[in-house]
């Protein structure tokens, strides 16, 4: 008998598998931090469908573990190597295949990015919603596989909202097509639901069959800054529920100085936090106006409004640089938690009260109109004691956004980065269906395990 | 060993069980025809989430079938009894368990009327937004286990897109409680979203979690003539877009003559369509001119245009009465049918030309905006052979759709009466999956068998 590496020599393309070091280290892990990696026995970076196929049939034949992957860009381990296992790269089947303005549609390969597919939509006057901050880089079978939501979500929804149908190659290298083009549905139970945010246990996305909408500009842009956290939240409280917003974002002071620190943009780094909100209605004017109003009324120490489409964008490239500013004061440990909007308020001040407690850097950022934060522990990992309290932080946040009846992840998904928070959050029954589930797709247990629930 | 009526007059308060042949003919069917009912052992009307679980229970250790259902106004069979069952219904757990404006979020019995839970968000200028014909009368629950859909599904999506969270009894009797109240929530697989449509095969659900969103008027509201179905069709295609309608509906000139013989409205009896457009954003007026002009370049015989919300209301009375209007007519056969909005000008010639070839009446009305039609088969029963004509125009219509690329049901679910169609839509490998997992949820196969995949 064959090793697995032979296997998988003999039935792909010679290009598509590498046994290299080098090359399985790069592949080795995503973006996070605190989770440990594998030694992968081979990494296949797949050109066609008939390569995956061919990959599952092998693995599956050989009990051999798969972890697919996309662009690695993933905040929470989910793409991580196991020992032993091989590596499934998506990123090289890059292609659009399909992208039809009369009914809305987009079939492309996993590996497509994000920004590409919108870029593409954009020249038919459409657009591809979700926007996660890494859209430039993430490709879309990672978007599906951790269900990646974005800024505009308080307004469009989700990764899931936009898929329509799915091919997926099953842990046996059997194809499966999901969903339907239609936008209404109910022929059976919702398997493209069920592989979105599934992180890659259940199926090896192949073609993603994404709805597209009619490009929106932004009309309008407000930037307003507040002295103290309550106020600020206050009015994300305010902002978030009627005013048909695009987009509510927050950075708290740390933030905002470690973004002033390496940009130079003249923020007013005494601000206790400042939101950027926008709109994409033609009442812009009105909506900014009322947006304006209420800012002030709670307190704002300095308001700007802008119905300037280029002029909003420079607003928003504060919010942009928010994570690799911090990244260049320390070692960064990002979390990613969701409440519902009045509980926003009790989420910013809980970051600031584990900061104090824990003595630990903690910059809060992210998407205030949702509910949905990224308080992101800053530290130096070579100061004893520091990453320990970095870690205890991130717990007590985790915890805390329990308490508030909030989710342990928003938009980041679980990987391994958050499996012992997920069990505090659902229950044994629950967790055991989601086993059952990947038991069906997957009798061997072989993709991605480890990850996830 | 105690029968299972007895065990359940045992464990249940008194009122809630019942063995009466009238009351369990009354609760054997939906509103579907063509589908066998069959004879159950006890009716349980259940009041309580404890009642549910001691019904599964008992039937889980007994092995007898449950059949859930909420006020029966299914279209496709799939609360129809079957023998020796045990038919489960929630319609006396009717309960607004709790309504915060400022999460937007409701709590609600499986009972709740879908009207009942709107009209009480309307109190806090919010609103429920899935709109099925039947809302007056058909419960949430209901509407969640067929994923129901409605008029407003272009802008505001289906069921499934506005439910948070369930609480389900599993086929053991155990309690699992899905989901969670954050815009954003990537924890786990989407149990929620598996349980929305499933039809009473997995689950049954005892609380729903539901979005509310802010209350809109429909600002604007038009109603359109043309002399031929195709230039219907093209104003379709024109207006479904980009246009953000919130209702584009669609009666063919059988539904038509059907409602005026009922209604006397004056409607001009000699078109072939009427369509009728709303809008419910602060640009109604210009986009009300767009649509206008829209439907007289393509050929419009009359149009008709008000920004009077009431007046607005009489205007799609017309709608409303469609099915009701028809069934005056003869024996009905609904069918449910979706295609991508390109296709619906080839949806509407296909019906047409299936009346032709079987000779049958076909009333084509529906939710012509996001493509879900319903083509309607009037019929005598009393007459020889016009039966068989309209099943198998029935047949016809739906193989038609499939070529199409479309969908064998777009919110009626697949009940009894879909399940032959459902086969030639879905592969062997899809419908495995589906059964598979409705292994690991209700392993003995004792809910709602026979139903859907």
């Amino acid at each position: 008998m064959s090793s697995v590496v032979e296997q998988l020599e003999a039935a792909l393309p010679r290009s598509e598998v590498s046994t290299d070091a080098d090359v399985a280290q790069t592949y080795a892990t995503d973006q996070a931090g605190f989770c440990r990696a594998g030694r992968a026995a081979a990494v296949v970076r797949a050109r066609s469908v008939d390569s995956v196929q061919a990959v599952m049939r092998i693995a599956s034949a050989t009990g051999t573990p798969v972890v697919p992957r996309g662009a690695g860009t993933g905040l929470s381990g989910g793409a991580n190597a196991v020992d032993g296992c091989i590596v499934l790269c998506l990123e090289k089947m890059d292609r659009i295949l399909e992208l039809d303005p009369s009914t809305r549609l987009a079939r492309v390969e996993p590996g497509v990015l994000n920004g590409s597919l919108d870029r593409a939509a954009r020249a038919h006057g459409l657009m591809y919603a979700p926007d996660p901050a890494s859209r430039n880089i993430s490709t879309i079978g990672g978007n599906v596989a951790t269900n990646a939501g974005g800024a505009c979500c308080l307004k469009y929804g989700v990764t899931r909202d936009h898929i329509a149908r799915l091919v997926a190659v099953l842990a046996d290298g059997s194809l499966i097509r999901t969903g339907a083009d239609t936008v209404k549905n109910v022929a059976g139970l919702d398997l493209t639901s069920l592989l979105v945010g599934s992180e890659g246990t259940l199926a090896v996305v192949v073609e993603v069959g994404a709805r597209l909408m009619p490009a929106r500009p932004a009309c309008g842009t407000m930037v307003a800054q507040f002295a103290d956290l309550a106020s600020a939240g206050r009015a994300i409280v305010e902002l978030a529920g009627p005013r048909n917003l695009s987009k509510l974002e927050i950075m708290d002071r740390t933030t905002v100085r470690a973004v002033e620190a390496i940009a130079n943009m003249d923020l007013d780094t005494s601000a206790a936090a400042l939101l950027l909100a926008q709109v994409d209605t033609v009442d812009a004017p009105a909506i900014m106006a009322a947006t304006e109003a209420t800012c002030e009324a709670l307190g704002a120490t300095f308001v700007a409004t802008t119905l300037d489409e280029r002029e909003g964008e420079l607003f928003m490239r504060a919010r942009a640089m928010a994570l690799p500013a911090l990244e260049k004061q320390g070692h960064c440990l990002l979390d990613d938690v969701a409440v519902t909007i009045p509980r926003v308020p009790d989420l910013l001040e809980l970051c600031a009260a584990v900061a104090e407690r824990h003595q630990v850097t903690v910059g809060t950022f992210g998407h205030a109109g949702d509910g949905n934060l990224h308080p992101t522990l800053v530290y130096d990992a070579r100061e004893p004691g520091q990453e320990a309290a970095a870690l205890a932080a991130f717990d007590d946040i985790v915890a805390g956004t329990l308490k508030l009846g909030g989710s342990v992840t928003g938009e980041h998904g679980v990987g391994m980065l958050k499996r012992p928070h997920l069990a505090r959050m659902l229950g044994e029954r629950e967790l055991g269906l989601m086993r059952g589930i990947k038991g069906v797709f997957d009798p061997g247990g072989i993709l991605n395990p480890g990850k996830a629930y």
